[in-house]
């Protein structure tokens, strides 16, 4: 399984949002644009609702794409980006903990979320790493 | 067709870069981060090759979504964003003034794009507008 480097895992804790691409039952594309963290060698994404249209598209197709902006550019000023290709699946509970702790890179630190009592325990998108492309020093495996 | 209004086209005439997804034969996402800009109802990227794979992919089926996130949050702090699911389709020529164009936005006033003498005419990518969606401003139509 490929590795994020150095660079791209900064870049996923940097607060860059998540483009995450699923496919519906017709085989269409579906994106939403959802905070994600790294959790050992996967991605992952908190999510407190079951109804997800998202979740059930992994559910019946695990493949996902996530892209995420640089703030980097190349010479020619066009700005760098990191594409993540990865099998996807949906484990139970610790929606709340996951979306707190990427809440401090998303909101900003010392934000409480779910900013609700008692949030249900949801469920967590974990993404194994199957290709790492985009524009940006991505590339090296470190 | 619905139509961008005007809270969205100025979203896409803002240097917001576009997170174009289109299906490979396997009908598996790829994502390209590409610039993009509003003719008439349609979105439209340029491309000087005829070669990418996104260009033979829509090709084969035109279904893409593209992505676009805006500097406006909710007021928890999330950040608002644009998708729109189109059809597209694939013309010939005009990529480099449409690329000349939209350098204005992407990278700045005065920018001349491609960088190159003599570029090839290219292909320009057009998007029909199914349907918008994301969060924020886009929903009332005008």
């Amino acid at each position: 399984m490929p590795r994020l480097n150095k660079a791209a895992r900064d870049l996923v804790g940097s607060g860059a949002l998540a483009h995450l691409v699923t496919l519906n039952a017709d085989g269409a594309p579906q994106v939403a644009i959802v905070w994600m963290g790294c959790d050992g060698d996967e991605l992952v994404s908190g999510h407190l609702m079951a109804s997800q249209q998202k979740l059930r598209n992994v559910r019946r197709d695990p493949r996902v794409v996530i892209s995420f902006e640089a703030d980097t550019a190349n010479p020619i000023g066009m700005r760098d980006y990191l594409v993540v290709h990865g099998t996807a699946r949906v484990t139970e509970g610790g929606a709340p903990e996951l979306l707190q702790r990427l809440a401090q890179n998303y909101i900003g630190p010392g934000t409480k979320f779910p900013p609700m009592p008692d949030p249900p325990p949801g469920f967590v998108l974990r993404v194994a790493i199957d290709r790492i492309g985009g524009s940006g020093e991505w590339a090296e495996q470190d």
